[in-house]
C-alpha cells in the first residue's frame, strides 16, 4: 500500500516551464523580464553583511509588508508576503479549502490551480472562459459549491484582462473568498487592488517574478481585508522569507521607476512584435501582459513552429490543452531580442511555405 | 459564517521564538550559531550577479540535491531541499497525512508538530516521552492510527539522543512513515541517516539554520528512498528556493569544515556551560544539541529567572509546558556570552538568595 495520501499518489504534479541547461535559448517561455532588477535590489545585496545569516529573519516581513501596504494607505496588517506567490496560492487554498471541499478558477488559466486542487484532495470546478477569454457572467453561480475562487486578471496564457466591473459584480455575487491574481497587473492598464477595501471576501495578489525582474529571488504579496490575512499568516509558515528576499524586496519596492521604466519599454516592445507577427498572419489576442498568445498562419501548426523556434534557439511555450493548442505564447523580450525572433519566425514559415 | 477553514479559524498558530528590536539581546533563544557562516558563503554572495535575478531559479534544486546526496553514496533523487526544514515538515505532512487523519510526535518535542496537524485538520497523536525524554518501546504501537509518526533526534527541546537502535525498533514496527528531524544533528555522537537505505518507510531531515549559521537564509534538507522523494516533489511549491539560497547553500556544503569546526567550539562551550551552571545548582539534562535544558535552584523558579535574565539583555527561552516548565532552554552562544551569561544568573541567584 503506498504511503502517501491517494489524493497525491494519483495526481502527477505541475510541470514548470522549462529552464533548460543542454544551450543557450533566448528565453522566452516563463514570463521573465529581460531587463535587470533597480540598481538599488544590486546594491543591497552587495552591501549586504552575509554575518547577518547566521540569525532567523523576521518571520512576520513587518516593514516589507509595511513598505508594500502605504501605497495603499493601508498598514501591514492589510498584507502577507510569500515565498513567490505559488506560496500565498499554496496557502490560499489550504486556508479556504477543506479536503473533499471544492476549489473554482477560469479555464483556460493558469495551470497550477488545478493542481492545488488536487493536492488539497479537493474538487475541481473549471468554469469556461466565453469566446473573448473573459469570466461569463454568471461565473459565481456556476462556482457555488466552492469555498475559494481563484480568477487570473490579466489572464495568462491569454493576456486579456476582463472588465473591472464584471469581476466587481462576482465578487459581490459569490459567497467564498475571491482571489485575484493580478501577476501580471503592473503591465495592465488598471488593476483591482482597491477591491479589498471594496468587498470582504477579496484576495488580491501581486509577484515580484515578472514586473520587478525578481523572479530568482521568490518574492509575493497578497492584499486583503486584516481577518483574512490573520488566518492565512496562521498558515504560513513562521519564516517563509529568508532575510536576503526581505531585504532585496524592499529595496526594489523603493525603487518603483526602475521598474515602471522596464514595463514601459516591455508595452512598447509588445506593440511592435504584435504588429510584426500580424503582418505576417499571425492571429495575436489584445494583451495588457509581458506576453502575448498568438495563432500562427495556416501554413504551420503551432506545436510545429514550437519546436521549431526550439532547434533555432528560440524557447516559447506552447500548451497542448484546450482552447489554446492553436497558439503559442511568447514572452516579451528585448527589442532586439523580439527582432531575431521575427526573422526566425519569417525563416520557419518561408520553409513552411516552400 | 467565517471564510477560512473551521480547522484554521479554531486554532492560534505556530509561536516563534522572539526576534525582539526594542534593545540589544545577547539572543539564547532561537538556538542560532553564535558564528558566522563559511567565507565561502560570503564569497559566494559577493560574486553573485544580481542580474541573474531576473530568471527563475532551478525548480528541482538538482546542483544542491546532488551535492547533499554525494557524501551518502546516493543520488539526487533520495534528497528533497526545503525552504527551511519547516517547509519540509510541511510538505510532509501534506503529502503523508489526510484531513480527518492523524499525525503522531513525541511530547515535549518542537512544537510546531501539533500546529501543523491542527492546520491539515488532523488529528493529534502526542505520545509522552519516557523519564529519560527517549520515545517509549511502545511508541510504534500508541502511534498506530497514525500515517505519519515524527520524532526529534537530538530531541528540542530536551537536548537528549535516544539510542539509535531503539529508534530503528520504531521505524520496523511502525506501518507508516517515520519523520526524524535531526536539525541538531551535527552536534551529537552520531546521527540515522543511514536509516533511509535500511528502511522504505524512513524520512530525515536536516536544517542549515543550525550547524551551518544559516537560519537567516531559510534552507532545509530531507533524504527518504527515491518513491517517498518522489510524492514530497509533487506537493512542494515548484520554486520552492530561490536562487541565492541554492548558491549560498552549495557553498555552505562545500567547506564542511568552518561547519565542523564551529561544531566543535559549541560543543566545548556546552561543556564549560554545564559545569558552570551545575556547580551554581542547576541541574541540567545532558545535551547532543546547541543548547541546554537546565532547571534552575529552588531559590528561583524558571520563569522569574527568564525574566530577570531578559532585564539584564540575555534572551533566553521558557516554555509553560508539562514537565519542562521547571527549566529554562539556553542556547549556546560563544565563551564570551557564556560567562556573561554565567555571571548574569550569579546575580540573579544572589538577589533571591539575599
Amino acid at each position: 500500500m503506498p504511503l502517501a495520501r491517494s489524493a497525491i499518489v494519483r495526481i502527477a504534479g505541475y510541470t514548470p516551464g522549462e529552464q533548460p541547461r543542454d544551450r543557450r535559448y533566448v528565453k522566452l517561455n516563463t514570463n521573465e523580464n529581460p531587463y535587470p532588477p533597480s540598481p538599488r535590489v544590486a546594491a543591497a545585496l552587495r552591501s549586504f553583511d552575509p554575518a547577518r545569516l547566521r540569525l532567523y529573519s523576521d518571520p512576520l516581513a513587518t516593514e516589507l509588508r509595511r513598505a508594500a501596504a502605504k501605497p495603499l494607505g493601508l498598514g501591514p496588517e492589510w498584507a502577507i508576503a510569500g515565498n513567490g506567490s505559488d506560496d500565498l496560492l499554496t496557502i490560499a487554498v489550504r486556508t479556504f479549502v477543506d479536503q473533499g471541499g471544492a476549489l473554482a478558477y477560469t479555464e483556460p488559466s493558469y495551470s497550477l490551480y488545478p493542481v492545488l486542487a488536487d493536492i488539497q484532495g479537493a474538487t475541481r470546478v473549471p468554469i469556461a472562459l466565453d469566446a473573448h477569454f473573459d469570466p461569463p457572467a454568471d461565473t459565481a453561480a456556476r462556482a457555488a459549491r466552492a469555498s475559494l475562487l481563484i480568477l487570473c486578471r490579466p489572464n495568462a496564457p491569454t493576456g486579456n484582462a476582463c472588465a473591472r466591473e464584471s469581476l466587481a459584480a462576482i465578487c459581490r455575487d459569490f459567497p467564498g473568498v475571491v482571489w485575484i491574481d493580478e501577476a501580471y497587473a503592473d503591465f495592465a492598464e488598471d488593476n483591482c487592488l482597491d477591491f479589498v477595501q471594496r468587498f470582504p471576501n477579496v484576495v488580491v495578489s501581486r509577484t515580484f517574478s515578472k514586473s520587478y525582474s525578481l523572479a530568482g529571488l521568490r518574492l509575493g504579496l497578497a492584499f486583503a481585508p486584516p481577518d483574512l490575512i490573520a488566518e492565512m499568516m496562521k498558515v504560513k509558515d513562521s519564516y517563509n522569507l529568508d532575510m536576503l528576499t526581505q531585504v532585496l524586496g524592499l529595496a526594489a519596492l523603493e525603487d518603483r521607476d526602475t521598474m515602471l521604466g522596464n514595463v514601459q519599454r516591455i508595452r512598447a516592445t509588445r506593440g511592435r512584435l504584435t504588429a510584426a507577427l500580424e503582418a505576417m498572419g499571425f492571429a495575436v489576442l489584445p494583451s495588457q501582459a509581458n506576453f502575448i498568445l498568438a495563432r500562427p498562419p495556416s501554413a504551420i501548426a503551432a506545436g510545429a513552429l514550437f519546436r521549431a523556434l526550439r532547434e533555432r534557439g528560440y524557447l516559447v511555450r506552447y500548451f497542448d490543452l484546450d482552447r489554446v493548442r492553436d497558439y503559442i505564447r511568447i514572452t516579451i523580450g528585448t527589442d532586439e531580442e523580439m527582432d531575431g525572433f521575427v526573422q526566425a519566425v519569417g525563416a520557419i514559415l518561408g520553409q513552411a511555405a516552400g
